[in-house]
């Protein structure tokens, strides 16, 4: 019970506020909101949307406890009545969305809500939590994928994850953004992620010395034989393997990698290279891990260096270098009429919105347009339907299918989108109709 | 169901594939384990011990259910003894800790766990999960509190923080290191930390004019009327609020704060606090929130800003400048052998270690030492037995009571240590009896 967070409670108070203000005022005309990124973060040219399955789900779900019910009553912050109403409501509204996996720039709206103002206002808090993550590590895991397209990438980031539902939802969104798979067990039970590992350096510790420890191991889990070798000394342990790979073949064990885990990773490699080849090792792989990310990684596979696969943990679980996305869910509409809000730095363009993407005769982006929903452009709208009266329109791709649509996306990215620093292009376009529609919105609010 | 992360599979699958290999080899002597940081992040001078309730919590529940079983059955990876094995195994051992709230620095135990090892592996990832953020957390929270001591701070973090489960637990740790409450509702629930929060824009949005948003708002939260003023102009709004308050003030209800979320907070504050002095209204205070962290709190109140109140947010709950620590889980001694790893930047100290304070009369933090457990220094012994036969030892303080710990703690820092920037000391000596058993380990493993 401790870790179960399906409460809607789990909101913020102000939510709870508005909701018995809007009660009281019978405010529950239809309402638009929409979730867009004001900014990109430094070094981020493009991002990746991920997250709207658990979203969707969290809004099919959304409903009351009894206990949830009575602590609010006990707060003494609420009335009765209004409480009253919160416990047969639920999340009947409309949401449209760009699917899993579509890159998207500044600004574009990436989900959009429409829904009776309190039920639309409640779940703000959760689906940005939701949203903004996952998205966060998708769009950190693919800018790993397109430094080493033919690497093995896997997610080592568990344990400096911010808590279980970061490493659970990293393993998810990096395997959207082309992962291979993860460490995380879980994450191979709930969503089917592949699952690898095999050893830390406690189990080459635990045992008197570290040949018995790598022999114990082969024997242990004989198909899955990749061995950690940077306990004591990287190199005297690679010349330990020549000697022991030939007694493992004569049980028809296979070593089928070895881990580095610290020190120059590259330098490592080579050298370890070096042993093993001599050592008629050439078929076993070098597998690297320990503070990598993709500056790293696009340096390592610049310099050659002989490793096949990387494990990447912390900096892409906690998006390191930019942990967070400056992102907004902003009501755009109410009541028919288009809303603006404009503090500065942080306006809005008002009213229901969609995205249209032009590509180029290579699919290569060109620029999208944001506009109105009433008012179509050339290009692919990007915003499609995905809950009707709170209900989910059609079963939910698969996994698979939705890193197969980030591979897709990923490819359509421009080649200066592909850096991973410097100055990007921002190929976003407000069209006329919405730039009208912001000034009239403004002249309606007396501004 | 989506959202419950207490199943035993929330760890990496290296953990299992060893413990493979210790049941097989019948390797189930005690093991002892010690989590720790090994290096400070730039600007950190200290880091505020937290999470151990949640740690421990977890130990104590440790089970597999019949579902997780069968699915690593049908893995194919795991032998079924090893599964059988299991099914009846429970976490037995012992843990030492640092009592939450406790300052510490590099290279100090704060956790020891004493187990049979197949125990103490398994649950290295998510002890190092729950560890990790919490004390993450609690440390940027204690730096924002050191700044300003007589200041409202508010963890205003949910929507960003990395998950559900971040955002719960960055409002327990803030709390911890001396906020005020969270915004965040369920932990209002389930950690009983007072709840903060009014309206936000969308509120003001959906009603045609503002100045009936306002209105609506305070008689439908007439104890708790702070106004959100920055939605169009925030000056405007100011002088809007002159005029209202008396209307209000009829009705019995008075306006406790306004809050200004965008623009430069200072500088609006101080023109605000005019607008209402000028209008009489000096008792209404000033709340301030949108990119707030602990350089720009120093800087507000360091320019003396007319604010008595901030909501902290995204900084706080990613710790957005530090996203992540160097901390480690490791093997210190098996089989009543020491243990010791030389990796690269990552050799560890090997042995059952505690941790000595020597305050000076002021009571401010002169140095610690690290030690073994059976060389008793001078000082006060910092780690304590806290879990025995895998059970609580004693009903685990309140939460007021692990703040009022934390302030302690802060107020023993030494003057040096409570500045943002710079270089800092580290007041950790590493005791002769300690190098001496790294040398000797070091010896024994033939290096």
């Amino acid at each position: 019970m401790m870790f179960d967070y399906s409460s809607p409670l789990l909101t913020d108070l102000y939510q709870l506020t508005m909701m018995q203000g809007y009660f009281e005022q019978g405010m529950d005309d239809t309402a638009v909101f929409e979730f867009f990124v004001r900014k990109l973060p430094d070094n981020r040219s493009f991002l990746l949307a991920a997250g709207l399955e658990q979203t969707l789900h969290y809004l099919e779900d959304l409903h009351w406890s009894e206990n949830d019910l009575s602590w609010l009553e006990e707060s003494g912050r609420f009335s009765k009545p209004f409480v009253d109403w919160l416990a047969g409501m639920r999340f009947t509204g409309e949401v449209h969305a760009m699917p899993e996996g579509t890159v998207f720039f500044a600004n574009e709206p990436i989900v959009r809500i429409t829904a009776s103002l309190p039920q639309a206002q409640l779940v703000e808090s959760r689906v940005i939590n939701l949203l903004h993550y996952q998205t966060l590590i998708a769009s950190k895991a693919a800018r790993c994928r397109l430094c080493a397209p033919d690497k093995l990438l896997v997610d080592f980031g568990l344990r400096r994850a911010h808590g279980a539902e970061a490493g659970l939802f990293a393993a998810r969104a990096s395997y959207i953004a082309g992962f291979n798979g993860s460490a995380t067990v879980l994450a191979g039970q709930r969503f089917d992620i592949p699952a690898y590992g095999t050893m830390a350096h406690s189990f080459i510790q635990a045992h008197d010395d570290e040949v018995s420890a790598f022999e114990h191991f082969a024997h242990a889990q004989p198909r899955n034989v990749v061995l950690l070798i940077d306990t004591y000394d990287t190199e005297q342990a690679a010349h330990d393997l020549v000697a022991l790979a030939p007694r493992l073949k004569a049980q028809d064990i296979a070593i089928q990698a070895v881990r580095i885990d610290s020190g120059d990773l590259g330098d490592h490699a080579r050298r370890v290279r070096d042993i093993l080849d001599d050592g008629g090792l050439s078929e076993i792989g070098i597998f690297a891990s320990g503070n990598v990310d993709e500056y790293l990684l696009e340096q390592l596979v610049a310099g050659g260096a002989p490793i096949g696969g990387f494990g990447i943990g912390t900096h892409m679980d906690t998006s390191a270098d930019a942990p967070y996305l400056d992102c907004a869910y902003k009501l755009q509409e109410y009541a028919g009429r288009a809303r603006r809000k404009r503090s500065e730095g942080k306006a809005t363009w008002p009213g229901r919105k969609q995205v249209y993407r032009q590509l180029d005769d290579a699919g290569r982006i060109v620029h999208d347009v944001v506009t109105l929903v009433d008012d179509p452009c050339d290009g692919m709208p990007l915003l499609e339907p995905v809950m009707s009266h709170g209900e989910l329109i059609a079963p939910w791709p698969t996994l698979e299918s939705i890193a197969e649509t980030a591979r897709r996306n990923l490819d359509s990215l421009p080649a200066e989108s592909r850096r991973l620093r410097g100055q990007f292009p921002r190929p976003v376009h407000i069209s006329n109709a919405l730039q009208a529609l912001a000034a009239s919105a403004d002249r309606a609010a007396g501004h």
